[in-house]
């Protein structure tokens, strides 16, 4: 492997409220997840950063979220399937008419926090994304954690999927995320997120919380872009990368 | 002239509220303005409208404006012209992937409300409107007052512009809507409003408030949805139009 | 008993869009639960809600909700416990102004709809509520489920709760309500749900889906008033207590 | 004069953004400004802010707007008075339940922004607002500009006002604000805006921006609380203030 895809979110400002440097992060990674307007992101912010995103050539994804601004689309929202894939549908080409205009194309999918976390393994809503996905594009490739529940729905939909790692948060040895709420769920050091991602990229595998071995493929990579320190993560990532010769270059 | 389009707001519910009876509407006109989420129309209810539409073979508009949900979209908002621009190119996106999943093409926009009455005269908001068509697609045509800045602007622009009459509003000697705060602003009666758009659409012309008679060239007839009367008012537009052997098609 | 309290929820109106026939209502219920803003109803539907539920004499509850106007508040929210109990807070203020800018008060709190259904069983967030009201007003009642979470909480801050049953909807043997997804689930015809109250304000008791009798509690009726047909149910109800020589007052 | 009233915007964060640093400048001003849910500020955060402030010995006052998230309240929106009446009785009830849930009270209402602005001269909105604090308390002061329609109305209906001036706006001969269009309209220098501050406190004066002194009496001062060098500023007016023996003490 001489390259890796890094991914990490942007576009989350919401009118007067700012939120992550999303110019120094289009300078790190590949792959860019823009908010679609439903858990951040106006229609003004999102253009600019899909104009960003095009300048830098980073490949732009949509970031789509359950309609919930107040709690930033983290909270589970128990909404049915089928108004599920409209939510879907309708945020996909908000985006793409933005990036259009500003010369861009929309090259992958990849939910957003609460919905995200669902579909791994909410069966009916990451069918619901499934569909959506299907109806706009099938060309579209959905991001998503490997293992989930809308992952093999979207293979047997017959669409591409892109797995994921996350570059700062520790895996238990089954390979699922350490929760949040356990001590040592989230690197916050450059140098231990640089090797991390190096491991990922370069052995296929993760050092896990119990300190053994785990091999684990990923497609793409995931950079947090709204913590205070995570340009320096981003930079210390890109570094790594790079001593080791491994460039950074999108999966699409 | 042996057909005229009749045009009417549809897709303005929003979740559990229902508003107008666009099933019923579309069995007399021939382009419907889509709202797009902004001012009304959640992308379910967007949806089944692009679906109910296209199987009535009734051609699909982008009801844009102004993002306030609880006014409906008919209060000016002084919104900046290049956000303004964003938010339109937002809503068309959304409609067009929403359209797209029921197999059907967004063929043109018309303002709505608020923006509709605004960009008659202020310019800078009619400009951005402008914009935003071209940005998604200089081929969508944009429907307006006749004299309006926005279709002035829209012509300079290379866009083709659509003018367009309303069925149940009575005009000025210069050809100005009568302001709905006096009275004879509105006609109630079913036949007075087959009346006026009968001489709309065969002699090009409208009687006035004072009973004058005013020239009057318009693309395309607006025919109320959301209110009470509007499904026999529509019906007897349609029923008047046949018997003058006019028959309803799109202008698109 | 001699009289019995009968709910509606009311003020559900949202902007453009309206919702039951309030005015009817009133004619029939001593309770009126008054939608707060965050499902539904906006501040000027909120105020006149209040001023005509004060001119008919009914009594004004906070009908509290998740914040979700797409959804109506019907969809389970995963909202943390700290920020639910700040956003009934919030919406029980917002009530009691309007209330008293009516000459009128908030005399107690019903949750609406998905959080309803939620702290049946979901004790955070049924803490949440009792927490929120008791920090507004503990002299304030919440009106619930028998047996729930939220009324147990209830008791044990020291709060009045107040049971309700449900004028239109058929019990299990073991007293909860059938599922809305099973045939005869709600009872439509008006003189089934006027013998369903009677039996309730008479007898504390329920003929249950098998055909059994059970006994039931119930503080307070709930009357639907956004279905078609929610007028001459409540006006069937109202008749056949009046028949009784039963009358309807509020519980507060 | 021994004392003036130092003012600042606060709670102005929403949901899972953060703006202003509420902390340090409720060190340094006697009045905080609470955004009310409409322009800004969430339950959670408005909640915190009312504890904060209790906690410093900050007096609260809500501070209004229009409905508009997306324009942080910033925008003109042509809401008629009656409805806007309503929002604003809305948001001041909203603020007093969360203020009292933390054993606060609410002391004073200013609008904040777009309103802020066109109740200098729109006569029919700055009635709404007259009126909507009329009705939730008359013994709550209105702040605003000197000479603007709200505060004459204000007088008119018997309410107390209060006046501002701002620490970091130059200001014409005339006494109206420069616009921020020109250059020199905001004082950037810490030094320079203590200096201002200064003279509004112990003469009772400006230097307008062409050089002459004006004299303008100012109930309160507002020091912006959002900008970078915001808490900067606000200790060099602190400190200026306490240097010429002048203490800062709300004027509620």
């Amino acid at each position: 492997m001489t390259s890796i895809d890094l991914n990490s979110d942007v576009g989350e400002s919401f009118g007067r409220w700012t939120l992550g440097d999303d110019a120094a992060m289009f300078s790190s990674v590949s792959s860019a997840n823009v908010a679609c307007g439903f858990h951040a992101g106006d229609p003004t912010v999102i253009r600019q950063t899909c104009r960003s995103a095009a300048q830098a050539g980073v490949t732009i994804g949509a970031h789509v979220g359950y309609r919930d601004l107040a709690g930033f689309g983290r909270r589970f929202l128990d909404v049915n399937p089928a108004e599920l894939a409209d939510d879907v549908v309708y945020q996909i080409g908000a985006l793409q008419a933005l990036a259009a205009a500003e010369g861009a194309r929309v090259r992958y999918v990849k939910p957003h926090g609460g919905l995200y976390n669902a579909i791994v393994s909410h069966t009916a809503q990451a069918g619901a994304v499934v569909d959506a996905v299907k109806s706009v594009d099938p060309g579209l490739p959905i991001m998503g954690l490997p293992g989930s529940e809308v992952l093999r729905l979207a293979e047997q939909a017959g669409l591409r999927t892109v797995t994921e790692a996350f570059a700062d948060r520790a895996y238990n040895p089954d390979g699922t995320l350490v929760s949040r709420s356990r001590p040592g769920a989230v690197l916050h050091d450059p140098a231990d997120v640089a090797e991390h991602v190096l491991r990922m990229a370069t052995e296929q595998s993760v050092r896990t919380i119990d300190g053994s071995l785990l091999k684990l493929h990923a497609d793409s990579i995931c950079v947090h872009g709204d913590s205070p320190g995570a340009v320096a993560m981003a930079t210390a990532v890109k570094s790594a990368l790079a001593g080791a010769g491994i460039s950074i270059s999108p999966f699409a």
